[in-house]
């Protein structure tokens, strides 16, 4: 097809000195060799604010989707745009994910070079060095890549590029709906991007259909968009439109996924349709957005209904009590710049005194009523026992916007000694 | 003092691969080598999206700066917190700064490592690793260290740990204001933070005063503070408080510093005192609350009244036309992964179509609506000429919260071409 040579892409092998939230070592190391420094939380080892992520809530996470997910028989490609974190790429990919969703050409590159090699980008591919990027990937024949399409004009660039390459790039066609993102809305929209599949059949193959229906917010909205995105499905599978068998239907954001799961599964398509959901905060979950799709889904839903625990939050953003400068108010060492606050204020969780047993939960009455972008103004009431130097742990609304503050992740055992880290790539 | 050595941090040597916003480079590179590599924005050699910085505005608003400060005879200390790019701090130093302002021990140990020699912690340092990391860097005798206190229990513990060591620390006492962050506000608490010092005179030496105005948003209410500072700073003076020649006296973010410029200078405390101002926004500047502070300052501060020019926009984040699903919305990728959205969304600045000549302003009616983890919402109009594939380079609100989701930004120059590259550390 082509004398060019696959890319090698290397990984910068170790943990760098400059990352905040870490504790103290003297050159860069490892990350496998992390847990022989024998970092304790509680010890006050590391340098906080600090983000860290509780091992057994992470696999208890995992283990739950992994049920969901095969008692509707479907395929899960978790999106990796929320961690960014390789290592948890790969304890998806190892518990049995079809493949990592992604948002951009850069992410792919990342989770390509971190040893991927099925992925999907939930998104158009537009611009010529994202194309670059992809073409590149593309030369690897064990590398499998699926993008969006829905548009005439964007379909002729990809065919242009991938045309010139000698390559041949997979795209799933993208519905969706008025007033929302990307994605066809009508017949109009669909008949011109089939008409430009045609025109590209020698670089494009059309190898699935895609969704995203977190951009509506009532389940019957959902329910009826899921059901127009099955019937489109059926009307493209008897067109014999599809250049991949199975062909590939996927949808599902973290807030939804359940009702993807129900009608794409109901809709009887046997093993010619491999169904492929994208949640991604599932495996830290929240107590903001998520926590609140979780409930509607354990008390909704006949599969999570029947499960014994729902999702539990996994990740703590810790902080030092650095002021009290009123009665009532803390001010504590974490900001903007540590933790999400696009999907509400992060919630005082355990409070530790270094020096004391173990952490305690907060008073209910610890509230964040403020983020400045180094400092988060906490609620507390005179008669509180709470210090400067007390350290807080404090539970997060949106894990993606949390990630991306961070390049390393401590994870946390039961004792609060650090096991592992997780590096990120935003 | 001590046999310890001081400590030596490695400082990663070169730009990764797997950084997002840059071109194609086979092998991790040097950053003195990215101009050979010839990128140009409008040949479409950067992944969009990508946060690029202009040369020629960056330098107008350091000169620009610096003639601002020249003219009050104050000093300046700009926050390295905004950008947390070494290489930006030694711009500001080389142009004359007296230090670097951080907020953190780690934003300290990231500046420290890159060569930056007088630091102001402008925040409580708190926290056994923390206090850990700025101990160690004070072995170096040639670094200098100044952070604030504001309360009797955190000089106890400040106290007993840097005695332990047998090393000083170097503190500001923090005035605060009622229904703020941090800082004492009245004569008690005062009385009881300067019992605390006196306690520890061998380990902590008072060397100035620090205030932050930018908690108040009235311009009456911040002259009260600032004569409030100036008073106490008087009074401590005249009790021989200080350990330092000249004392410190400092205050400042980006929106007031025209205040604090003309009350302290005012206070005729001549050589004894030495003023200390920190905008941290002004380098890359904004088009949102900074732009808005900067108007007023234009206008009211004499001395800036008779400057030539304002402060400019100096980074934009460039991306691309995705999708046009809709009379009337255009769908960009860029979304909360990649610029602040915490004081007003993105303003789309510039249009340009690869291939055509140059960027041309964009209409006024082209408004970012909306803002999702990856993707901008854009309000078009049926008649506007845009297509899937344009690039359109957007001004922001928040310089802080758009450094925070780059490590490496291009800088361009007047033709587009990047000369050079700025990596951050968060």
């Amino acid at each position: 097809m082509s004398d060019k040579q696959s890319i090698q892409i290397c990984v910068p092998p170790s943990i760098g000195l400059l990352n905040k939230g870490l504790g103290a070592f003297d050159r860069a190391i490892e990350a496998s060799d992390i847990a022989q420094l024998d970092w304790n939380l509680l010890r006050e080892d590391l340098s906080l604010p600090s983000a860290v992520l509780y091992e057994d809530k992470l696999l208890h996470n995992l283990n739950w989707m992994r049920q969901f997910i095969s008692a509707y028989a479907v395929k899960l490609a978790p999106h990796g745009k929320t961690t960014m974190a390789p290592k948890l790429f790969r304890l998806q990919l190892d518990a049995g994910a079809w493949g990592i969703t992604l948002a951009t050409a850069h992410q792919t590159q990342v989770a390509y070079a971190h040893g991927v090699r099925r992925t999907l980008m939930a998104n158009q591919l537009t611009g010529r060095q994202n194309m670059a990027a992809i073409s590149a990937l593309l030369f690897d024949p064990d590398f499998e890549f699926h993008c969006l399409v829905d548009s005439a004009a964007q379909i002729d660039q990809l065919g242009r590029y991938f045309a010139d390459q000698g390559q041949h790039l997979n795209v799933l066609l993208e519905l969706g709906v008025d007033g929302g993102r990307t994605g066809v809305r009508n017949g109009q929209q669909l008949h011109s991007v089939l008409d430009a599949l045609s025109r590209w059949s020698n670089s494009i193959a059309l190898t699935g259909i895609e969704i995203y229906e977190g951009v509506l917010d009532d389940e019957s909205s959902i329910r009826a968009f899921l059901r127009r995105t099955v019937e489109i499905t059926h009307k493209l599978v008897a067109e014999n439109r599809f250049q991949r068998l199975p062909i590939l239907l996927s949808g599902a954001g973290s807030a939804w996924y359940d009702l993807v799961a129900d009608v794409f599964s109901a809709a009887s398509f046997g093993d010619s349709v491999e169904i492929v959901l994208r949640p991604g905060c599932y495996l830290t979950h929240d107590v903001g957005a998520y926590q609140k799709a979780q409930a509607r889904i354990l008390k909704h839903n006949p599969i999570a209904h029947q499960m014994h625990a729902g999702l539990l939050p996994a990740l703590h953003v810790w902080a030092y009590v650095q002021s009290i400068p009123e009665t009532g108010r803390a001010i504590v060492g974490m900001g903007k710049r540590d933790v999400s606050f696009d999907s509400g204020l992060p919630v005082a969780a355990l409070h530790f005194r270094p020096g004391d047993g173990s952490p305690q939960l907060t008073p209910n009455h610890w509230v964040v009523e403020k983020l400045m972008d180094q400092h988060a103004f906490l609620r507390i009431q005179a008669a509180d026992d709470i210090r400067v130097g007390d350290m807080i742990g404090f539970d997060i609304c949106h894990p993606c916007l949390t990630f991306d503050k961070w390049r390393t992740l401590p994870i946390l055992n039961a004792d609060y000694k650090v096991i592992d880290i997780v590096q990120t790539y935003f």
